[in-house]
């Protein structure tokens, strides 16, 4: 009575809100892991249970979005702290034919159906991208329970989610200036040329040169020195690529590639950063929840698109990923194709920039919404299908 | 460009200042350890640096301060992970002398210092109070540092410095009651016996619950179960005790505590919980010097009164609780005395809560404020000559 009144009360309002997001998503994540589905939709369910759409218990501040967002940064921190840039150039040739049809077919096919639909040009756009990017968190993780990383069609999957993730924050830059009503093809190609190239730098000259720099960094007196170098190199290289103009996320993911070599025998760092994202990215995932509107969907003809749009994203994906393996055989192609079809955190990030652009509005907003969602759970129980044959041959390995 | 101005350009401006508070904590930290004082201190001095008195580049927000509070929640949370309740049982009758005689002490004394400088009854409260509780974070962090966490002395300063923080808070809880004008003093037993209620319940019924349950925990499906369970038992006593009227971190302390037999074999949970806190905490030493106003310091008469008010904590501190000890002997009780000089994060909230509730302004925060930071900083290098014996004859053990 005394300190909770003392303390302003405002604070302790946040701490409860805050403390109702973690909670209830850590405990949708544990009914979800017993029903053998992914953690991550639980964690999105448990905010649409406490958000405006079913219990009201809390609203998006200030503070739950910048959490959110520090929340993704370090996600795709931490992918890319598990993916060495040597991994990727060594299956780069399949990996990267998989990647390229797996983005052109679902973003010329969503584009078509929205355009068919009736929508705008630069709502068509907006669809087509979030149907574009893969879930590589979603992937790996699903990949590692499974017992797979070591496959040749897990490497491949994980370099062509890589490279359809660059490739799509690629297309969403290209999208959001056509939105912003100035389609300045000259900019485009600068944007489009500062993001490779940044890219480029930092796979190519940042991580060797960090790789060097690692038993320097070592020796640094703070406390637990490689950690702070890599949360300062993550948090440097978010603000770098927003500025550059491509998203924060893609730094962050880079300065992870960036930090792979020099941290792969590090398991001291990883549970650090494994324990930082345990507290922060459940934000996120709820954050997303907390913004989905259920109440639209009672509109049949909301109902009848979301259907049509998640069946589109899947097949498209399936397919445009599996003809690029197909040289692998048939069944091996399938394992890459369904291996992409978790749409997860990206297209709801492209999902949330045409929304705050005011580009798309709540139904498509909902839509997308529940495409990302929907597909990332309909891979894994799939991937297990058509992985039966190796998981059968193989003992389980402990999870990525 | 696009990207930058797709997202809400809020966003990146909360991101950069966010960026600019941890790296420089993190910068002045190195400058600090390199200088062999403590790093802490640097971690305070940047926020100085970057605040309102020196270069002015971050103002704080409701981001800012919530990050603060999170992460003085976590800070006490791990301090209770390294504190057996069994621990402070057997030096506890020592210990207790310690702690009772180390905060009479400085409580009396700094009360009577402000009441003869001419200041008013709830001011001099305040100053007394500050000038209380021990930061067991740090002087576990010096005493691990020097390799003497296994002396006895150790062992007695750690358990006065828990039993310091429990006293210190409910004597805040007691006087920001009469702060507030209503010294009732009914409310103020309640709230005294429900803050003794509920440490006595967690520390003697939660503890050992959560010890035998600990295997359960493990069972659970969500990934990193343990270190999920202690984050929501975290969040969860942190606002019960704010709700019973004590400080949100004596919550956050207690969960620890009530862990602590729990996960004593766990490195991993302390791996994950250092990446959090090496994360989050910075936020909260950062957002401390960001406070402060080195202006006030120009007037000679602030400036007498801040060296006065230093000299009174670190005598009183040094003889209440040397006095505790000297049953062991001089050097030894010197020892424990100097010990319990660093008032660090403790004497700090102390200091915000008098000025959230407007009681204590601007002048004596400052003052204040430069108390909790020098005592911490003079303590390091006493407590080298006070233990050359004993660092002598052992090799250094690695740090706490």
């Amino acid at each position: 009575m005394f300190l909770a009144s003392a303390t302003p009360s405002d604070h302790l309002n946040i701490l409860v809100t805050l403390s109702i997001m973690w909670v209830s998503a850590k405990l949708m994540a544990e009914v979800f892991e017993r029903l053998k589905q992914p953690a991550v939709v639980g964690e999105i369910l448990a905010g649409v249970l406490i958000g405006q759409s079913v219990l009201g218990w809390v609203e998006p501040t200030e503070t739950t979005s910048t959490l959110s967002e520090i929340g993704v940064i370090f996600l795709l921190f931490t992918v890319g702290l598990e993916t060495k840039p040597s991994s990727i150039f060594r299956v780069g040739k399949k990996a990267a034919m998989v990647a390229v049809l797996g983005v052109v077919v679902p973003f010329v096919c969503g584009y078509l159906l929205m355009k068919a639909w009736g929508s705008s040009n630069v709502e068509s756009l907006f669809i087509g991208t979030a149907m574009v990017a893969t879930s590589v968190g979603i992937t790996a993780r699903v990949l590692g329970q499974l017992g797979l990383l070591e496959e040749d069609t897990s490497r491949i999957i994980l370099g062509a989610a890589i490279i359809d993730d660059i490739l799509g924050l690629l297309i969403l830059a290209v999208v959001s200036s056509v939105a912003e009503g100035r389609i300045d093809y000259f900019e485009i190609l600068l944007t489009a040329g500062l993001a490779i190239a940044f890219t480029v730098f930092v796979a190519f000259i940042g991580a060797p040169a960090v790789t060097k720099m690692a038993p320097r960094i070592e020796n640094l007196r703070v406390e637990n020195s490689f950690f702070v170098f890599a949360v300062g190199l993550c948090l440097s290289l978010s603000i770098a690529a927003a500025y550059i103009g491509i998203a924060a996320i893609i730094g962050a993911f880079l300065a992870g590639m960036a930090l792979a070599e020099a941290t792969e025998d590090k398991t001291t760092i990883h549970k650090q950063m494994n324990g930082l994202t345990e507290f922060l990215v459940p934000f996120f995932f709820v954050s997303i929840g907390m913004q989905l509107r259920l109440d639209v969907f009672r509109d049949p003809t909301v109902l009848a698109l979301t259907i049509l749009v998640f069946l589109v994203a899947v097949i498209t994906k399936l397919v445009g990923a599996g003809v690029g393996a197909l040289s692998m055989g048939l069944r091996r192609a399938g394992q890459v194709g369904m291996g992409m079809v978790p749409r997860g955190e990206v297209g709801v990030v492209v999902a949330q920039i045409g929304f705050s652009l005011a580009v798309i509005n709540d139904q498509l907003y909902a839509v997308v919404l529940f495409m990302a969602v929907a597909t990332t759970l309909v891979a894994p129980p799939f991937l297990k299908i058509l992985f039966a044959k190796e998981i059968k041959t193989r003992t389980p390995a402990s999870g990525a």
